[in-house]
């Protein structure tokens, strides 16, 4: 049983909500999740969330095409979502971790360009060499036109919504290769906000 | 300067959402914002989210009344928080830690009856005995009416949304009570959802 809590080949998972601020919600909501590929992860939606397992790159791939297509509506959508990797785990999404390394929405997604705010926390719960990877991280999202800054309890980012989710998923990955036995990572994305930039 | 990250008297803070899924969207949170007590937390508001830091008091009684009165539009409204205490902290908001422990919006949130759906995710990341204190805070809300489940990477609450936040309330505290150096919990609260409980 130790090597399900491995370092390699982990179930991942997102718990996450698309907020579109739309009498159009429900409409919003099923209409980006039809547009986007899922066979290759596990996934649930309740009333509150939608959760979705599987290997971290198809989770990264379906959460950023949900929120890239919302976000194409040119409505105010906000995307909150909780990842997480390590143990403790369970065995329901198990039968996903058998599906191959190609993300399925990645030429969709690419296409979508969206300016997006968000901010990051990240819980590497586990040890690991995690604050060199969380610096080195930023600076690579840096050089591809990513904003960076300082928030209250987490860091901002701003800019292209694919180099945004694409950075994420890189720092989450890293921390988790770095030897984090339990990472959590919170995220928030705003597109469209009628809000300026920097305070109202 | 190791006394600041004692166990008591440390800054406490919430950095959240409120997502009004409706057109009047940024009408609904700005009156919620008008109705509510803050005067004994420091708060900034950007595009992204709003950040209260104080006595850990004032920010659940600050977070909770901007939640209930926006949810009594009737509207489907959501409430997305990170609460965050201990090290590594700031010195911004420390001025608010010299005010008293009178919540003040206690009587007008106490008048709004709202059932709430709610899942969160408690991460101690300094030590402390937090699964005991987890379990007998859940018999306590359970004892109050609160419906308690599990759901992936969650724990699910059902119930009258004062309840509800006042158990996260003592989840949180005791948490941190019981040694925790950094504690950090998140929550999602849905309000007149027009999906049906358990699954859509
Ligand atoms: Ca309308």
């Amino acid at each position: 049983m130790s090597e399900v809590c491995g370092s390699s080949n982990r179930i991942a998972g997102s718990s996450f909500s698309i907020y579109p601020m739309s009498d159009r919600f429900v409409e919003i909501i099923k209409s980006s999740l039809n547009e986007v590929e899922t066979s290759k992860v596990w996934m649930k939606t309740d009333d509150v969330t939608t959760t979705v397992r599987g290997r971290m790159i198809h989770v990264f791939d379906v959460t950023k095409a949900i929120f890239l297509q919302a976000a194409k509506t040119g409505e105010h959508v906000v995307f909150q979502a909780t990842y997480s990797i390590g143990c403790p785990g369970d065995s329901a999404g198990d039968v996903y971790m058998a599906e191959d390394n190609l993300a399925q929405n990645v030429s969709t997604s690419g296409l979508i360009d969206q300016e997006v705010a968000a901010k990051f926390s990240l819980y590497p719960m586990g040890g690991g060499n995690y604050m060199d990877v969380i610096y080195s991280q930023i600076e690579d999202m840096k050089k591809r036109g990513v904003e960076v800054g300082e928030a209250h309890y987490s860091t901002r980012l701003d800019g292209d919504g694919n180099r945004v989710f694409n950075g994420l998923e890189q720092v989450f990955q890293q921390t988790d290769e770095q030897g984090s036995s339990h990472t959590v990572m919170t995220v928030t994305i705003s597109a469209n906000s009628p809000s300026k930039k920097g305070g109202k």
